[in-house]
């Protein structure tokens, strides 16, 4: 490029660089909530519960900003529009209510308000006494120019301001132009400013209430029988379902239901090798009768499922189903489609391991052939999830999904969705931070968590805040699960039956969703020697159960599930706070739903051995109140009424009898708690 | 649409879905630093600095991952590459440094590496002892492969592995396969699979040290005289030079030096009337003489001010200016330009003001008529900025940016750097956080803080530990002044000597930007009542000063300056732990530039009124020592050198000594401290 040519060039480059600038927005909105990666993937919302929109907007100079909230379905054209509150140093706010499930844009507008603008500058000199005639002057120029688009009352109004204010001393016009009906009026009808807009809309998921809020009861179906060798059918279980409904639960969820494999079956306690009648491991899945779309006959088939499905209807409770990929050797994929799956330089397939463990009963579908994927194994376990779904299920719990691909979950989820919108999809990954994160943004809709593992207060309070707070309270439904048949928790391996109460209000309090795997209620904790495996796994084995055994904890549990119903703020995890209380042995939190609901204190000692005193920081300022405040309560575990004057309350927990309190209170006369 | 049109056309849909998923990227690479805004704006780097890049790197299920920065300068066209290392928790980190200032480009690339997830399975299947001879077989089968594209050493060592191993039982295979040396050959060699890149490179927009590592020492040049009625000059301000330099300083920052309106002139202490020969305030830009590429006559005009920066360069130093938008009513661009200003209903023009505060000797342009830019202002001032920079100028002190439009900033120091790389612009702002941030987001190289009304050890601690974490950390440039002729602290109205010396060390030992206004090291705070004002302030007035007063803190603020050129630790914010000390007005800290590097440790009292004592919790991990280690230890200010065994250290500070202490320590034995 000769030198002339280059200078152009350069020239060129600085002028459209200036050009890009003076038409670049004056006024900056950033820091947007709820977003989840930049706006890559959907916030998640629940319907009839008000999704907060948040962001920090400013300009240069001191002029007065406006801003507000569009928000629609995708399906509806009309953005419908929310002013924003400033909540202080350049933050805003707003919120919508969704009412039907589907996904939801937002988008923020920011304007500078030149009406506002000249109004707080002429509060300030108003309130100094230094109005000068142009500062009435500049208003009512402003007013005239508003006037040539307004039409009918607020036309009226605005001449009725001009006539009166015309030669009007500055203090007397003051008021006329200060008045709150003329702000808001030239609110609505001023030429907005700089206006600016968010680039494109946010998304937000919105879901059906049991996606926030449900209580999980998690049974092996051939164990409810009363003989170990009597094989348990659905239709057993539908006579246990209104013993479970009665402790409050409403989704049943059933590890997987399908036929199970015999080559390489499992014994009794994960022995290598099965004897006698071993009926082996249901996660080991497929058989001569079928595979992932089979039901294992001694359930009851495919005919028993149905009746099982509409008996659970009946007493509305919903069906969760367990989806796990892997198939039993015996699985008809492999015959019918070796291609999916993975075989060594031997000929032999490759058994699922974690070295040096091996599980010889089941083998993984392959999702990828070298870099490519391979469709047809993608599709084929759609339709898998597809066929439950034709079969009314629309809760599946996911086995694992961080050891498959994460474009295909995303993938999966979406394509059931847009044509089963109820379905819900837990994602059952126990593994680091970012892959749980992750399997949540891309479209689990809820998640199990290391709940299961924070027996401490500062372990407990801190995940909690963790949950409650941007960025994963925007994508994040914790299903806290106080069990599970592959957990048998250290702590309730010696806790005794205590520890069982307080861990059970722990997660049915501190979540919108939680869980029991049956012979939690039971206090069972047999384990493996220094595993957290059950000893005699529900795995491996037929466990008929005395559902009523002595020392059970079903009056505890109903009891919660009961409160669950009955109080909104225990219907999500979102809206908890912890507050101070001089023993470590005890946490202490309020949940709230919102400004206008009824406020739950909760304390839980984390002791099952101890009783343990302590003084309770009552946080007074929640309920508007000043430090010597009286408060009306209502316990409502053991159900005492009374008075607490000030901040500091002593209580006192007895592990045996009740270790932890709910309290409603109120302020003194605020109608009754 | 007919059903079955849009049957096809669902299906159509749903097929481009399912051909979207399989082609996504498997791997996630995410929450990369350093990032602003999503990568809307460079990250900020300095030369012979080390930027350190970190991703959350991971994928579905257990294979080995790798991965690697690439990095370069924007000119420059091939990428340099350094292997990424794990930190666990699925966290990855590289560093580079680059050795010449402009924009540097990185990108991070991740992926599965056959041959360390075969080498991981083995090694564990190894050391439970149940290697099988298929999985000998595996490896063998990869380093087949590899070898076909291997050549010369390489491919040898690959061939004689191979050799080797053939038919060897498998424990003896396994020490060969899993040698160090073919692991690593391996890794440069193997077919790397599933390979995922960031999208598009992010920015880091590397400055020269200055940037990063300055002290400042700003003066009024007319105040540099011995008689109040004899206006000091350039040449004045040069004999000054020799005493300014001996205090450790390395940049002069002047206030304006142009021609001072008459119109409206300020008085002595802010009076709304100048009398008699009352200098004015430097800030009201322009007279007769010319505006904002004038000099102001009496001190020395432009040939004064040329032989001043060739003296300041002389010594070593850098000039400072400040960019001062606003113009006095009698700056020639009123007359040239009247449609650059506001002008209102009756005909007078807008000052500036604060209601109900009026600055009526200055006025400020307009950037926008309406909604539309005025360009012809905007070049015009960066015309201004130009000018200076012509003239040797490369550092600029922006007075209240926060005033005037976010996209001019960006534009001006975007297109003066483009020909001026070296020029620094530091943002004189003090206003809300998101205006703080975003200044320094757009381009400004370093910015005014919060620090000066930081005094208790909480406020500091938690204000520098938001400075040196992300998203902070990688724009923001903290320059800590002392003072400022705008700001005469609270504190330092009453703290006397010792508080002068507390702000000092505190500034200097915290960040590597600090700056002083002249009179602070004579511990000048007398202030208009009730007001963080000077009294008889040197913007209004001309104030000679005794520079050998006694009380001064010359020598303080010299051992200061000495050691910040001795310790790189010290050049910078970046690289500040606090640590525990048992007393709320003793401040304790770190400073460390890199793992090799020498460590201070630094207590500063807070209080200048009283004696304080405190047991300093060392932190003897940061020596990789135990609890029971003993360091030998120097102290920089006073000059002891002692050792220190175990953990807790005693320490007593007296206000009127030596308010803080500098340690350099190192474990016993460890070369000489």
């Amino acid at each position: 490029m000769a030198v002339r040519e280059k200078r152009v060039s350069v020239a060129r480059s600085r002028e459209s660089a200036l050009r890009a600038a003076i038409a670049a927005p004056r006024i900056v909105i950033e820091v947007v909530a709820p977003i989840v990666l930049g706006g890559r993937f959907p916030a998640k919302g629940t319907v009839e519960r008000a999704t907060t929109v948040e962001a920090t907007i400013f300009m240069d100079g001191h002029q007065e900003l406006a801003a507000a909230l569009l928000w629609k379905r995708s399906d509806q054209t009309r953005w419908q529009i929310e002013p924003m509150q400033s909540l202080g140093n350049d933050r805003w706010q707003a919120q919508f209510v969704p009412g039907k499930p589907g996904t939801y844009q937002y988008l923020i507008e920011a304007w500078l308000s030149p009406w506002l603008s000249f109004h707080e500058e002429l509060r300030k000199k108003c309130e100094a006494g230094v109005v000068q005639p142009v500062e009435i002057e500049e208003g009512r120029l402003q007013i005239e120019a508003a006037l040539t688009s307004a039409r009918g009352r607020v036309g009226r109004l605005l001449q009725s301001v001009l006539d009166k204010s015309e030669g009007l001393a500055p203090d007397a016009a003051c008021s006329l132009l200060l008045s709150d009906n003329l702000t808001s009026v030239m609110k609505s009808v001023e030429q907005r400013r700089f206006i600016c807009r968010l680039e494109r809309p946010l998304l937000v998921e919105v879901e059906r209430r049991r996606a926030e809020f449900a209580s999980w009861y998690e049974l092996f179906p051939r164990s409810q029988t009363d003989r170990p060798d009597r094989h348990g059918t659905f239709d057993d279980v539908i006579a246990r379902l209104p013993a479970i409904r009665a402790m409050g639960f409403d989704v049943l969820y059933l590890p997987p239901i399908h036929p199970i494999g015999l080559t390489h079956r499992k014994g009794r306690n994960n022995a290598r090798v099965a004897i006698h009648d071993d009926p082996g491991s249901p996660y080991a899945i497929g058989a001569a009768e079928g595979g992932h779309t089979a039901v294992h006959p001694e359930l009851g088939g495919i005919e028993g499922f149905r009746r099982l499905r509409a008996a659970v209807a009946d007493v509305d409770m919903e069906l969760a189903l367990d989806f796990a990929i892997q198939c039993s050797p015996d699985h008809p994929w492999l015959t019918e489609h070796p291609e999916w799956f993975a075989w060594r330089p031997d000929g032999s397939i490759r058994y699922a391991e974690n070295p040096p463990k091996k599980y010889e009963d089941i083998v993984n579908v392959e999702f990828y052939r070298g870099d490519e994927a391979l469709p047809e194994v993608w599709t084929a376990l759609r339709d898998v999830v597809e066929f439950w779904a034709k079969e009314g299920v629309s809760i599946f719990r996911v086995d694992n999904p961080h050891t498959k691909p994460l474009p295909f979950w995303q993938w999966l989820i979406a394509d059931i969705r847009s044509r089963y919108p109820d379905t819900i999809f837990l994602s059952e990954a126990f593994t680091r931070p970012p892959m749980m994160y992750r399997l949540a943004q891309i479209g689990f809709n809820q998640s199990y968590t290391y709940f299961t593992w924070r027996n401490d207060k500062w372990e407990l309070s801190s995940y909690l805040e963790e949950l409650n707070r941007p960025p994963v309270s925007d994508f994040y439904r914790p299903n806290f699960f106080v069990n599970t048949p592959d957990i048998n928790p250290w702590y309730l391996q010696t806790s005794g039956r205590a520890g069982f109460v307080i861990r059970a209000a722990l997660a049915a309090t501190l979540s919108g969703l939680w869980g029991v795997y049956s012979g939690f209620e039971l206090c069972e904790s047999a384990a493996v020697p220094g595993k957290e495996e059950y000893l005699d796994s529900e795995k491996y084995e037929i466990r008929p159960r005395d559902w009523n055994a002595p020392g059970n904890i079903i009056g505890e549990i109903t009891r919660l599930n009961y409160l669950r119903r009955q109080y909104r703020c225990l219907q999500s995890h979102l809206g908890t706070r912890f507050h101070h209380v001089d023993n470590d042995q005890v946490i202490f939190f309020s949940r709230r739903a919102g400004p206008a609901e009824p406020l739950l204190l909760i304390a839980i000692s984390l002791d099952p051995h101890h009783a343990q005193g302590c003084y309770l920081d009552i946080p007074l300022e929640l309920f508007g109140q000043p430090d010597s405040a009286t408060l009306e309560v209502h316990e409502l575990i053991g159900g005492g009424r009374f008075l607490w004057h000030g901040r500091t309350q002593h209580w006192w927990f007895n592990p045996h009898e009740q270790p932890f309190a709910v309290w409603e209170a109120r302020p003194l006369g605020e109608g009754t708690a």
